[in-house]
């Protein structure tokens, strides 16, 4: 299977998984589906691809927790009183489509929904591998990761001076390095193996992933990445780019990507769509 | 002890169990203090005398867990686009004391901490038994549980008719009760026995502390319960006190004490706490 291929049947599987797990007809479930369509699948990917090479068949659970809790995270970053974005994936975002109310709460049921998933039995048979992910996740997720980069983001800001390369990279550490970390280990830890070799490719991969990121908002289009773009710069925000310009910044990216590539050589060639995943993520124009 | 000693005995327990869980020192970090202070600290004391009765002397972490979640619930049901409350516990809410992005932060945190407590194996020693708990906390707090609730409770705002009593009691089952019966189940569960007794009491608790809440509304005094007060018939609100009058909601709260004591029966007087509990949270003047 290509690349492509099979990030798709990932997305698929995924996209049935969180389809069986939000049942309810009132606003605040249909804004929870909402959020949950589309995208990439970046994150469930890495889980499902990791989890392949430790010789587990179906992660697929874990992939759609971790595509919950990133959904989550979306929906209130896309509110008003903090990014103010009206599109996401090409589509109206929560807020705009129901409004601030049903955002929030569909938010925060999209993060409960990924500990449910967690904790269900088919998400693992062993309760204690369970356990370990959900404590993984709520390290990444809360206020000593995604939270915290959040924050550190908002105060950034109104601060003075702008960032520094060694600050914005502790941010970037908080604000997507936690998650797509713990994408990478995931399927390591459903296979009861060593994770260091993928939390090195996923750390890698998570810096090379928001420098294209950075790249994006100045050099992608609206129509073509689904979201707002021109953001950064209009909010007068240092980022890779703007620090280490665009060619700095993706030459930054594809040494990333080696390093990335390079941590996966225990798994020989069985990592091969992990390092196409890795090269995708600089390659890819939303 | 009297009851009052072993609340206020609980609830410095569980301040200092969440007191050693938020560090860091970004406003997010003090809003979730803020936030995590104060408080009857109710669903602990159920969840740490529910432990008592099955021999688990330390619930702490448990108790905890149960309060981080709650204070998130409250964070953000007092944001701006949802209540829009400038008090409670007798503080400025967080969105007033920071702003809405630090208030929807700080609360999203507080769901995270939640589960992160109870992942931790000063939980329990037993992994299976935490995932439980986890499992229960995601339905309980959830799409099909509290934000169920909250749901409805903002689509009756806006409804023709104001609901009846029958529908008041379903939102309410979502937006306490669902907390309040885990807070009751969580001993037996940690103590591996059944929890249908103290499933029982949970229940009619948390159906009289809600008819008791709705009398705070409408008699009691800003400055004694600590929050806004006459808000349900501003809104026009249908709650337990406008459909059964005041003094038929208080007669109804009283039976519900009765059948909580009731349930409580199979463990005779080891229980007396719980049944003072029942007995003050109809009598609680905030």
């Amino acid at each position: 299977m290509t690349f492509p291929d099979r990030l798709k049947d990932a997305a698929v599987h995924v996209q049935a998984r969180l389809d069986r797990a939000v049942t309810g007809t009132q606003p605040v479930h249909d804004a929870m589906r909402h959020a949950l369509s589309g995208g990439k699948r970046l994150r469930g990917f890495l889980v499902i691809e990791g989890a392949r090479l430790h010789g587990v068949s179906d992660a697929i659970t874990a992939a759609a927790a971790i595509e919950a809790l990133h959904a989550y995270s979306l929906v209130h970053d896309d509110l008003p009183a903090m990014d103010d974005d009206d599109l996401r994936r090409g589509q109206p975002t929560v807020h705009v489509k129901w409004d601030d109310a049903t955002a929030i709460l569909a938010g925060d049921a999209l993060q409960t929904l990924c500990f449910q998933l967690l904790a269900g039995d088919d998400c693992h048979p062993d309760a204690a591998t369970r356990v370990t992910l959900i404590a993984e996740m709520a390290l990444a997720a809360g206020a000593q990761g995604m939270v915290l980069g959040q924050a550190l983001d908002i105060a950034a800001e109104s601060a003075a001076v702008p960032l520094d390369l060694d600050a914005i990279t502790r941010l970037q550490a908080g604000k997507t390095g936690a998650l797509m970390r713990w994408s990478g280990r995931a399927g390591a830890i459903l296979g009861g193996a060593d994770p260091a070799p993928l939390t090195a490719y996923a750390d890698a991969l998570g810096r090379a992933f928001q420098i294209a990121d950075d790249l994006l908002d100045v050099e992608g289009d609206a129509g073509t990445t689904g979201k707002a773009v021109g953001k950064d710069a209009r909010a007068g925000k240092a980022t890779f780019v703007s620090i280490l310009g665009a060619d700095g910044a993706r030459a930054r990216a594809r040494e990333l990507v080696d390093s990335a590539c390079d941590a996966l050589s225990p798994y020989g060639p069985a990592a091969d769509p992990l390092r196409d995943c890795a090269r995708f993520v600089i390659a890819r124009d939303r």
